[in-house]
């Protein structure tokens, strides 16, 4: 392939035609405040897929589905023995979500498809859209769902005979949803994909406040959850003197506080969040009994992960007074670093086309960390208003969601003619 | 009266009686866990209180109840113009509370007036019993219902219109309950009153610390209540730098920690809780928007009440880094001194009759701090298991409430001849 012909299909990506699209995939499960709530499996969820699955069809495209609920959509290549390229992300959003995250990425693989078909152009790889299923993990957890147990991560009968809130399980919805979708053939787990490439929302400040165009992500920073319990006894208020005591909120205060000035670092890599605490009986007048808390931590670096997160139930044990603690990890996931040679690839295309770009690392999890362990595999990130996502009021611009899929267009069809 | 006449009615105050009734009382509204759930006006309070009107009623006790259902019995004096000296406490109990709070004070004015009758000794004033409506304050909010109106620093009007959480108000709830009550007469607010005494279990864990029988109560601390809500920005906890952070629950974990730190005091006589924590949106992977907490502060000097009171808000601006904080004082009450004659008369008593004794104040909030500022007024304390109430393990001993009917058997007995 020439440059001519990549600078063909980057120039047929049609900024008009991805910002129209996110608005009409927006339409469903569209909030009154301009959000988006369209959690996996639920009627606006097929709803967007049928959507999908009709412009896909009308050019041409081929799709298959998986036992999980995986949508693969196919471009043919000139080889037909050749692994497809995949790009996608998924069209599951927040319960409170907006209408980029996820659909963006889906949205942005379709548009190189159509640009490569617009300016016809062929690849000796075939380059398949795919929207993974439930990757938000609202409606049945966990998160990436359909790419973890596409890569086998996730065992496929647990995940089955996982149910929402109203006892209804994946299995049961997943077939429900099954007699809507219709498409031309099934796929295994983990068949091998020439490389992958997520096109997504920064889903944080750093581009906007840096005025780049382009996230060349490296990796995804790994993640420890940890869940702390501190007992005490309930007491009243009035009556009981400070010695007596065992205020399990009193003792909870004391590790927050201490937790957050362990955590502190200078160059502000370190994401330490407690965003949960909750507190028994929780009445004006009564010193608690109880209260528990989450610890979410992230980091880039293995090994400062572990060696911060190890640090925890030391520090509680340390300020728990009178009351008992205890702590326990509830998930525990390694950083990712995606491949040299696909991240380069992105770099040297958002150079090439002259945006301002910057590289970074993924604050928060996205499929493509499945699919780091299974081939080649990379991210792009553009800009969202304010870092604001898992929102209503998320948004980004039609520029930079046009300049996220050019840069993924280069990037693809150089690794479809690799 | 004649020391051997007190004697005699000390002497007639039957601890298996008093003990007897307990059990019988916590029949009504009983809980499978040993407690008793006896909230103001229900059914299982009405019929508390016509299990107490067929006791008295057979002694030839007369009847009287106001017009916001606090219900009086008299056992006449010899002096038909002096007032009468009156004890009590109430008779409901919080949704899962014990059977001695409150139940004890009415019980031991019972057993005075009964060893009275046994004793077959007159005094000159007459004495009644009293039974509160609506102490604990669970049902109907505030606390100490009944006697606030008596006192009048409650309006009648306003108290009639409060309802519960099925929308019941007050007026209807006792105009129900007063179809079930029948009473020899009805009795004005404020009427005049020769002395107030009320006995309670101490409902901390003081007298039994320090092995005394009797509490003689000098007053009741002053308390003032606070709430806080600290305002932030929600924001994903995997993508946010700290920097870019407006952590709602840190900055609250900040204020109450240094709140622990300013509000120590060596004595120990300071009361400060931060019972209630209410993070928004409570979700382990978002920096929390929004944390509120209340304060409960209590002391028995007024000075040190405000002064300390008066520094909360400060201390929550100093720490609420980027986040907006509004700290608002929901009730204020000032501390309560008991009458020096009837706490020296308690003093004496207790001294007589040789039960380890010791001055305390008192922790919680009681009626007796609505009728200080009627007439001479003061309480006796006993120990409970633990210092443990409001619960349904609340445990006194047999032994010990009677030690607390007899001193107040003959501090009564002294006023009612004064």
């Amino acid at each position: 392939m020439t440059d001519t012909q990549v600078a063909k299909v980057v120039g047929a990506v049609r900024e008009d035609r991805l910002w129209q699209r996110h608005m009409e995939m927006a339409a469903f499960g569209a909030t009154p405040r301009g959000g988006v709530n369209r959690e996996a499996l639920t009627p606006e969820f097929t709803q967007a897929r049928q959507c999908l699955l009709k412009w896909t069809s009308m050019r041409g495209y081929t799709s298959a589905i998986d036992a999980i609920g995986n949508l693969f959509i196919r471009r043919s290549g000139t080889d037909p023995t050749a692994a497809p390229v995949v790009s996608g992300s998924h069209l599951d959003s927040q319960p409170a979500g907006g209408k980029f995250d996820g659909a963006f990425g889906v949205l942005a693989a379709l548009e190189v498809l159509d640009a490569l078909s617009d300016a016809s152009v062929a690849t000796k790889h075939p380059i398949e859209i795919v929207d993974w299923m439930n990757e938000e993990g609202g409606r049945f957890q966990p998160t990436t769902m359909g790419s973890s147990v596409f890569a086998e991560t996730l065992p496929l009968d647990t995940v089955l005979a996982t149910a929402d809130r109203e006892g209804i399980t994946v299995e049961t919805a997943l077939a429900e949803h099954l007699t809507k979708i219709n498409t031309d053939g099934i796929r295994e787990f983990g068949f091998p994909m020439a490389a992958y490439l997520e096109a997504h929302i920064e889903q944080g400040p750093v581009l906007e406040a840096t005025k780049n165009t382009i996230g060349i992500v490296t990796g995804i920073q790994g993640l420890r959850w940890f869940q702390i319990e501190v007992t005490g006894e309930e007491a009243h208020a009035g009556t009981t003197p400070r010695a007596n005591r065992r205020d399990a909120l009193a003792a909870a205060v004391e590790m927050i506080e201490t937790l957050h000035l362990f955590m502190f670092d200078e160059s502000d890599t370190v994401r330490f969040t407690v965003g949960r605490l909750d507190v028994s009986p929780n009445s004006p007048n009564t010193v608690p009994g109880k209260a528990s808390f989450t610890v979410d931590l992230r980091h880039p670096d293995a090994e400062v992960l572990r060696d911060l997160g190890d640090h925890i139930e030391e520090i509680c044990d340390a300020h728990s007074g009178d009351c008992e603690v205890s702590v326990t990890e509830t998930i525990t996931s390694a950083p990712t670093t995606f491949d040299p040679a696909v991240v380069g690839l992105i770099r040297k295309a958002a150079h090439h086309q002259e945006f301002p770009a910057m590289e970074m690392i993924s604050g928060a999890t996205h499929d493509a960390k499945s699919l780091a362990g299974l081939c080649p595999s990379g991210m792009i990130f553009v800009p969202c208003a304010g870092g604001i996502s898992h929102n209503e009021t998320e948004s980004a611009t039609p520029a930079d969601l046009a300049a996220g899929s050019r840069v993924l267009a280069e990037a693809i069809v150089s690794l479809a003619n690799a």
